[in-house]
Formats: structure tokens, sequence, C-alpha cells
């Protein structure tokens, strides 16, 4: 398992990580199998989404924001209870398939970590999962 | 593979199942890999989320219930179409890392079920996944 | 790993390949494990929910496009932000259990590839997990 540092700058952002996957996989020399990314955050998350246009992501947290406001009758008192929501629904995980030592990714998947508290300083964890023979 | 029971007692709530995994990867002496903890059900899901402030739990199931409205233009019979669509937000399963056989989670991490159905007789199936040599 | 094509008809439409994940599973011959499912774009996701009424997938199309609505103040110039918005939260990837060579599956859940940008032609890749011994 590999631990790595993200430095969020603003309430709601997404910050690429794929290349720091990649990395991760190199490094252990796997060929074939499956990387799990996991966020050990409840105010934060990762998906896997478009890394062309920055106006997709730009887009993104700007309706979730909207379906998921941040002002409602909530009662926790921290003044995040939006945050806790996004994540769920964004989920604390993904799973990426691994060949011949690459990401399958598609052309336009990237994957992001989803920052929904911040600006903070964040972890990701990094596993490596085997193929079946 | 396990299945373990969970009885709810409302129509949306969560359940925590945090100790219940732990004592499955307990018992089968795994050291390091990854639990798979999924949902057989098409009206609960699973999620990873807060458990120490019980109102963020008290707040997401009700925000949730703003954002998929229990009353729209459903056609579905049953009633529960709101209960469908929370189930794929929050999604079918959750995958959790071992590591020196402990479940690798977040300070304030906790597994649930979450029921959006209920009250109900409801399942989890544990399964335990072998990391890459 | 394997690569299944999926040819969609509409915007937005669920297309069930239960049927493909398990006969993916058949060919491979094992016995116990769990297979991925993940989706190589970003405007269609995958999901695992009822196959009994269609009446359920109407409803979920139906109310996700009034949460995530076609138009908002999005910058985005393809017209599909809503697209990425909806794959994002219903996922890219879902991990299906396998026993005795069949997928561990409730008794109404289906696994749907999710089209949210169609009509296209659509890729899911599929690829099969060991379990800890």
């Amino acid at each position: 398992m590999q631990t790595i540092s993200v430095k969020t700058r603003q309430r709601a952002e997404f910050v690429e990580i794929t290349d720091r996957v990649q990395k991760y996989v190199d490094e252990s020399g796997l060929s074939r199998g499956a990387v799990i990314v996991f966020v050990p955050h409840t105010t934060a998350a990762c998906t896997i989404n478009e890394n062309a246009d920055p106006d997709v992501v730009r887009d993104m947290l700007k309706e979730t924001s909207k379906i998921v406001p941040f002002e409602s009758d909530y009662r926790h008192a921290e003044g995040n209870s939006d945050s806790h929501i996004k994540a769920s629904f964004f989920g604390a995980s993904e799973l990426v398939l691994i060949e011949k030592g690459k990401l399958v990714l598609g052309t336009w998947q990237g994957i992001y970590f989803c920052e929904f508290d911040g600006p903070r300083d964040r972890k990701v964890y990094l596993s490596l999962m085997q193929a079946a023979p």
C-alpha cells in the first residue's frame, strides 16, 4: 500500500491524480491486475471523469453544489453536511484495471481526488489487487 | 464469502456494520488484501461516511430525501422509485483495504448499510480479495 | 480482460448486460473471485438495480434528469455537462462476487450499462479478480 498526499486550495476542487497512480503502478512492476484508489476522508471522494476540457470539472462542481446545497436544515454543527453527502454520492474509492503495466482508462478519462470541504491536506491510499489466473 | 443479516426499523436508515466487517476479517486470518462489502438489494446500498456525530447521518438521510423525492411522476407501482434511485447514487458495494489484519479506514470513517425502503430484513455479502504480490 | 460492445439508441438509456457478464465468467472457468465491470467513457456509467419491472429504469432515468438538469449555467461547450455529472453519481465500475462460477446477485438485481449521452457505440471492460485463499 502507498499513501499519496494531496493539498487542496479551495472548498470544492477536483485534483487530477492519474499520473501519480500510474507512477505507483510503474514502480510496483505489476503487469496485470487492478489498482484500488481509496480516500480515507468523509468530506472528500474520488471519481473518474473527463480531463480534457477544464470546464467539465467546473460544471460538475458548480452543479453538484446546486443539487446538494451548502445551506439547508442541517443539524451537524461543523457546517459541512453538504460535503458529507457529496462524498457519498461520488464514493470513497475507484478501481482501475491494469494491463501490460498501464492503467486501462478511456481516452478522456482521468482519476480525480474530489475535495468538498477544503482547503486541507489530504491523503489517498493506493493498493494493487491480483488478477485471477 | 460470508452473509451477515441487518434488520432495519425505519423506511430510511443507516446501520453501521464496521465492527462486523472487521470481525469477518479477523476470523479469516487474512493479513493483507481487500474486503468487498456487497448489498444484494435494489432499494438499499452501502457507503462509507462519518461515524462520530450522528447528526451527519441524520442530515445525509434528510437531504437525500429532498434531492430524490418520495413523490414525483413515477410509474413503478410499488411506491419506492426514490429508493431505487438512492440505491444507485450510493452504490451496491464498497471496497476496503486490509493491512496487518485491520481495515484501513480514516479516523472518522465507518461502513454503513443504507436502508432506503425499510423496515426490512436485509443481507450483506462479504468476501476477501487477494493483494498483488 | 475482455471488451464488450454496447450500442445505445437514446440519449439516456440503461442496457442490461448481466447475461454477457455471466457468459464471460462462464468462458473463463473461474469458480470463485470477483468480476470488475468498467466503463471507459465519461458520459456513461454502470449500475446494479432492478431488472424485473421496466418502470424502475424509466423512473430512474426520468428523475435523474430532473435532479441533474440538461440546461443550467454550464460552460462546457458540448452540451453534455449533465451527462458527466450523472456518470460520476452512478460511477464508472461495479464489482460483483463469483461463487461456483455464478455471479452473486440478489433476486431482483441486474447489471446495467448507463448511457447518458447517446446514441453511441460504447465499450465495457470485464476483468476477473482473485479471491483470497
